[in-house]
């Protein structure tokens, strides 16, 4: 276990570079039906066998009856059930996505009231959107925030649908997107070895479209602008967002270690965002890693959006593959056009 | 000047508890083409002197060909204007609003791409959505992300438009609601008098639903639900607002002063979200505050969403009714149902 992984000339700098004491309890899931693709693949007239080749996605989960409000709720409870936490706990919920129940009120607001005796409890309720970067953001603000006074526990929940938005014209998109919900637990606790040491994001303006939901805001607003899948829809510019990560993604690595005594290939586990098999072929093939030490579960769910990074993180510490005491590298890119990431202790 | 306004017992506590020396370098705003309420009234039949009596607007600002994302770089470009700062030296950008040009990409990658020469640079952008409380709550982010390291300078933006989303059946909210943006610079300055004391919000979920806009999320979605202003205007349950407000709002203002050496009679500047009319005077029946103690733009402005409250601290530093050293306590409710409130000195 590595104790301290700051580069620092003397023990002052240690302590402030030394970043903080942030745990986290449990985390949980909420997913909904699965979906196969050969199911799409007949649906859409593709060919057997194309989703698994071009979009390296085998099946996804798409919503039925489900919001976005129920799904983070499930999960939240789901996390609850594996602690020795109540709500009664809870500093404040932070609800870390893209996609949303309603344009108003907030959707921390909804998971709370969808949750079991929600009602009950006053904590604060905030949003965090960074796109498919919203938990990584959202897991350095709540560290910032956790005091082990003011803000003893946050919970950060990813809850996303994706499925809604797909236009069926678009076989990338409809055989890439998956829809679920991810939640974690955070606690400030001096007593635990678990760290949260640094976060990073970059915005890169010049791909600020590659990625859109065009109608749906102001720009395009409901009124003037009937729905349309083409304008409603999820699109994406595949060659611009390659070229972009191409470009980006190592040198924005290279500044994130450059302040730590580690490098990129030390850490335990590495879970990038799960965008697509092309993007996350980048990030292998930019780097030597060992077998395994960069985890994936694109084949089995789809690029969930924000949810894709909490749930790989969730199911790799599920299935023991991260252990306590692992230093885990959370990275990804983002609409807008972003990369982010985290590193933390488990 | 109160220099140290929490209670505490022993030095250790004292430098715990005081808060971060955060100053706000500069402000900005834009505001869109000024509406007069009797353009209002006879534009909807109403009679003349309904708006300033009923919701105490008698102007605002609505966009005629400007949206979000152009309303917030002016805002920002704005404040850089009247500081010795420059974009380079912007280490994040919060777009702290509950309203958005598109479902995706965030707002604040929005804005940036908006900004004159925002391409050149790559900070991070980010998103905060308490709805109406969304400016405190990014206020809190920034002060706890602020270290001056990582994060010496954070911009933080609210820019609203409210004008689309209102149904000309409702002549409540028609009248009351304006439009605009406004962005603060934030810088860690240990040599400054300025500071961040706190921030807390609450949530209340019997009002869940009590501020709402119902379609143009997943929960009603735009394929599913043509657009009708009854599904995709702002609705608010009056009655229900006013009573949660007056039952709670004294209990969160003791709850959020319980550990402080300082009452809220004692603060230089309160100012409050302006929700409506009602909404200020129960803030300010609730307490025996002194003449101009508590600063209100209702009348000017409207009600702005997340915008009303930085827009207010605004115009109170730009006219001189606050000065450098006034301890200033931010307030107000929010959709979902949320109170907030934030205690700095400026």
């Amino acid at each position: 276990m590595i104790e301290i992984i700051f580069k620092a000339t003397n023990l002052e700098e240690l302590e402030m570079k030394t970043a903080k004491p942030i745990k986290i309890i449990a985390s949980g899931k909420y997913l909904p039906k699965i979906v196969y693709s050969s199911q799409i693949e007949d649906l859409h007239n593709l060919e057997r066998g194309w989703s698994a080749k071009n979009s390296g996605v085998e099946s996804r989960h798409h919503v039925t009856f489900e919001c976005n409000g129920y799904m983070g709720a499930r999960a939240v409870e789901n996390a609850f059930e594996k602690s020795n936490l109540q709500l009664k706990d809870v500093d404040l919920l932070i609800s870390a996505s893209a996609t949303f129940d309603y344009p108003l009120p907030n959707q921390a607001s909804v998971i709370k009231s969808e949750l079991v005796n929600g009602n009950e409890f006053d904590f604060g309720t905030i949003d965090i959107d960074a796109s498919c970067l919203s938990f990584v953001s959202a897991f350095e603000v709540a560290s910032a925030l956790l005091d082990g006074k003011q803000y003893k526990t946050i919970v950060i929940v990813s809850s996303e649908i994706s499925s809604k938005g797909l236009n069926p014209a678009n076989k990338e998109t409809i055989t890439l997107f998956g829809d679920g919900a991810v939640a974690f637990i955070l606690q400030y606790d001096e007593s635990a070895d678990a760290r949260f040491y640094k976060a990073m994001q970059k915005n890169y303006t010049e791909g600020i479209f590659d990625s859109l939901v065009k109608g749906g805001g102001n720009k395009y607003y409901f009124k003037d602008n009937p729905y349309t899948a083409d304008l409603y829809s999820f699109t994406m510019n595949g060659k611009n967002l390659m070229r972009l990560a191409l470009q980006k993604l190592a040198p924005f690595i290279d500044a994130f270690f450059e302040d730590l005594a580690i490098k990129i290939l030390d850490v335990d586990s590495v879970i990038p965002h799960q965008a697509s098999l092309k993007a996350v072929l980048i990030l292998e093939k930019t780097y030597n890693f060992k077998p395994n030490q960069v985890k994936g579960n694109l084949k089995t769910h789809g690029n969930c959006i924000a949810s894709s990074i909490p749930m790989l993180l969730h199911d790799s510490i599920e299935n023991g593959e991260i252990k306590r005491g692992d230093i885990c590298f959370l990275v990804g890119t983002a609409a807008g056009f972003s990369i982010g990431g985290a590193l933390i202790r488990y």
